[in-house]
């Protein structure tokens, strides 16, 4: 917290400065270590369960492929799945600016509806609270979720050698946000990928395969999580520019706004990483499950370098991927 | 929905206007009935477990008793005490406005940590999101919680005959926050009641007491607790003025800010519904408990009359008690 005794943006960026906020002061505060608070927690005396919770202030609360609502929950059951858990049940805490339309308040109950029943979960137990015009920005969601631990990937457990898959195109709903937010959603077609990534989870389970580690790219995109994972494991992840998937859409409105595509969020991916002797195994059963057409390998894990990640340019070269700082992309989920 | 078609300050009090809210817009676009979305609710596929959420939205942040750290444990452990469920874990959602202070934080944070631990429950996970200056009031927290359950309440089980408890005082949440916030701490004494109630359930537990309901009077106070769980089991509930307690300095706040106790937010009481052969050994254990020396046989359940809840005054005459609409108090919890 060397630069700022205050909050700022980028805190909440899901880059480096918000690691830093969740390391020094907030697992510091409640007396813990920041592997005892994982995005998603087992609970002690409920043996299997695992409990997890996120709050939702996306900007604006709709946007092409989704709204907050059916965000709020793919986003909840996507953190219990990529910590091998089906999920079972949410609730949901609706934080709500007096004058909000009703009606739309109505919409994005239906959609969180819908989404849940996607996923075969229940909004099982809710809240809501009302702050006075200008006390907040229209309308913030948490949605808390406990699922049944069906695998337990570990994320300190990369070796060398493992390979490095994700199921889809990148920055899909990062750029739909931002699109929406910067009035050029009309210039681009690109949705929010929001979907639940379950159906991979379960896929890959059924196949007979342990992934070590997976993780839904949200905030920080593609870029965080691999920086944060190959740190926490000792190792470097190498990525591989030219077998990331990326729609041309998406690679072109990326440019427009001036953002890499690696630090952009995605709301329905996910990176798998797996042992070598499994990595076909495992891109096959990615490819065939529904909408992972675009499954890809994309790098795999090397003995620790001087840095965390790099990637093969598609022009041959290679480059630093750094864990981005956060300020880029405020309130994308 | 007929007056408003917007969101208004007292669709987040607690009273009718929350509940209308709840029923007609909330659960309707869920799919669900208002039973089936009960603030602390089973989950399917994990048996004895109760699962809860709950938004903290409180200003200031900081008041005579607590602050919104200890008091969005206090609040959620205490859903899941009063439905009969032993707190186990919360998570906690942190939504931050740019410029907060982060040493404020911290002690926040710390503040919850030290009551998570008197509760003898973890905050196990965890999410913090960022909104920018003028997006949010300094700071909301959301915290979900999981607990088993020891005994099954029920709140359509009221029966004529039965008896109304309290474990102490009336109003004192509500005043704390509203004399700090309307600047008139410095004239009372009043300090918040935020305390886990899980102590008082487990020691009627212990002592072989199954009460028919119980609840935590909080938003819409005394009197919304008592109005909406004599509508549920279609009773009436029957207050004696003279036998709730409400401390001197309590009743002077209120008259001082025109509240009457009855409507003001509790954050560690317990109201119990107990059959009448149990009522003299479930007072004896409140007020046996630490904390309980003031509690009270405070009513009884009649059969439905034309009124769901009527209080005996203190002068010898009845007076109706009334949902509050639910606009007296914002932002109290």
């Amino acid at each position: 917290m060397e630069n700022s005794k205050h909050i700022v943006l980028a805190h909440g960026g899901g880059g480096a400065l918000t690691r830093e906020l969740i390391t020094d002061v907030l697992v510091a505060s409640l007396g813990r270590t920041a592997e005892a608070l994982p995005d998603a927690a087992a609970v002690p005396g409920a043996e299997g369960l695992v409990f997890t919770t996120d709050s939702f202030v996306v900007k604006p609360l709709f946007f092409r492929g989704g709204d907050i609502g059916s965000l709020s929950v793919h986003g909840t059951v996507n953190d219990l799945a990529v910590s091998g858990a089906e999920p079972l049940a949410l609730s949901m805490g609706l934080i709500i600016e007096e004058g909000f339309d009703i009606e739309t308040l109505g919409r994005i109950v239906r959609s969180a509806a819908s989404a849940a029943s996607v996923s075969n979960v229940q909004i099982v137990t809710g809240d809501t609270k009302v702050v006075a015009r200008g006390e907040a920005d229209q309308l913030f969601v948490n949605t808390a979720g406990i699922g049944i631990r069906r695998i337990h990937p570990d994320p300190k457990s990369l070796q060398a050698g493992d390979h490095v898959l994700i199921n889809g195109g990148i920055a899909e709903h990062g750029i739909a946000v931002m699109s929406e937010r910067e009035g050029i959603a009309f210039e681009t077609r690109v949705r929010s990928d929001a979907a639940p990534v379950w159906p991979f989870v379960k896929a890959l389970i059924d196949a007979g395969i342990e992934p070590r580690v997976m993780r839904d790219p949200t905030r920080g995109g593609l870029a965080a999580c691999c920086v944060e994972l190959a740190d926490d494991s000792g190792v470097t992840v190498e990525l591989d520019e030219q077998a990331i998937p990326v729609r041309p859409e998406t690679r072109a409105a990326c440019d427009m706004l001036g953002l890499d595509p690696l630090n952009v969020a995605n709301e329905g991916k996910i990176v798998v990483f797996v042992a070598e002797d499994c990595a076909e195994l495992a891109l096959d059963t990615l490819k065939k499950a529904p909408g992972g057409e675009h499954a890809a390998l994309i790098g795999r894990v090397v003995p620790r370098k001087r840095v965390s990640c790099v990637m093969r340019t598609r022009f041959g070269g290679e480059r630093i991927v750094e864990m981005p700082y956060g300020e880029d992309l405020p309130r994308i989920c």
